[in-house]
């Protein structure tokens, strides 16, 4: 099942996706809902991000290759997590599909795109297994976790560097049913692939993220969870487009514009 | 005014306090809002967390005594925060004035408190001058922003030595009308007065974290700011009472209990 959030004249609902079709539902999808007879062609609705989370949990640094990349370029030795520590960003910097990455006038070149796997919580847990932990999840959608790294590096915490505005595109929708150990992520900048790579090869899954998490925090309905990205990250500049996609999924595509 | 969240019956709602009344509000604070004609004693309904934020912000290290001692403890020196760089904390960790803070079976003994401000957003705002930015505040309320210390030192980020249930005590309700430069934060550990501090001593003060930060961020009505503690901060144990206390606001009280 195919859920999104949508803007239809002056209605924000959530909506089910059957083809080129959104119907539009009452209530949202943790909860009772109910399907309504307002039935909107696809193309003609605004898509919203597909869900506002109470808690925005992201993994960071969860793939062996982005580590040691990232850790190459910068030229210090490659650290990986020893255990599933989580971290946070925030929904001021969320945007939906289509809408565009805003770089600050301040910001430098090194504004680089994350495409990630995203997580979204379906029923309250606390102190699941490792077995019993995707019972929990509602579905997935996508997530680019943009970063002005010259800001993560020498800021105190991620604030400016993962949150200003617009810096966490997620969409397009979110769908249900899939395993993620079945799940690729490619990323491409102006049509061309920039990185594919598998979720199954992140250091720590899904089931370990949600299960160690929910050993000491309640996750809740529409908490998401960001799987962090692989691979090494390139510069987005004025004018430049970038697209993430998950087959299963979709396509989140966004325009990049220079704040003038 | 006195806002509170409250529970009576089956009704969850904003209140109006008048003394020893709450009357309920239909909508919220921060947009239009009704006094209904229910009115109940403040002693018979239960407070509930005085907002939910959209977006938890959390200065952090900002009090020079606090940085001082912290760092003299661990034998390192200590090293003072050169810009307003906000952190963050999470929505699953909150609960209300009176219910309990609970420690973790598995934590160690430094599970401690750090008494705090908390500047309430009441008007969304976007790249404000300092001298502007108390305009955006709707008022204040008290936080404790409760720490496992071994995990917050050890682990890769702050998610559980923050972040676990029950570790960000928040109320008991949200007063408006104040000059934060006038406020002091009292802590008293059962009954006895642990530390006191002026929050203008803050290393940056209200003015300079709002128009930082909204400079790349938009602050939107509900988001709270914890304006960080000052002093050494000490262990709890279970059967402690610890509160934090706020002249002009009020006391925030929590029990501590270890889990089983």
């Amino acid at each position: 099942m195919k859920w999104c959030r949508f803007q239809s004249g002056r209605t924000t609902a959530y909506g089910i996706i059957d083809d080129t079709t959104v119907t539009e539902v009452t209530g949202n999808p943790f909860e009772s809902h109910t399907k309504t007879a307002t039935i909107a062609q696809l193309s003609r609705v605004k898509l919203l991000v597909p869900v506002i989370p109470p808690t925005f949990y992201a993994a960071g640094v969860n793939y062996r290759e982005h580590v040691t990349e990232m850790a190459h370029r910068r030229g210090v030795k490659p650290e990986f997590p020893p255990n599933a520590d989580v971290g946070y960003r925030a929904n001021n910097a969320l945007v939906p599909t289509d809408e565009p990455i805003v770089i600050p006038k301040d910001a430098t070149d090194l504004v680089q795109y994350e495409g990630e796997l995203v997580v979204v919580i379906g029923k309250q847990c606390k102190k699941v297994s490792e077995a019993q932990a995707l019972d929990y999840v509602f579905g997935y959608t996508i997530g680019n976790d943009v970063s002005e790294r010259t800001w993560q590096r020498g800021d105190r915490t991620f604030w400016r560097g993962k949150n200003t505005d617009t810096f966490k595109p997620m969409g397009p929708w979110i769908v249900t049913g899939l395993n993620p150990d079945d799940l690729r992520v490619t990323i491409r900048l102006n049509g061309k692939e920039m990185f594919t790579y598998a979720i199954k090869d992140a250091i720590f899954g899904v089931r370990q993220f949600i299960s160690r998490m929910s050993q000491y925090l309640t996750l809740y309905p529409g908490d998401v969870l960001w799987m962090g990205t692989d691979g090494a990250t390139e510069n987005m500049k004025d004018g430049d487009v970038v697209e993430v996609e998950v087959p299963g999924i979709g396509v989140l595509r966004n325009p990049v514009v220079k704040e003038r």
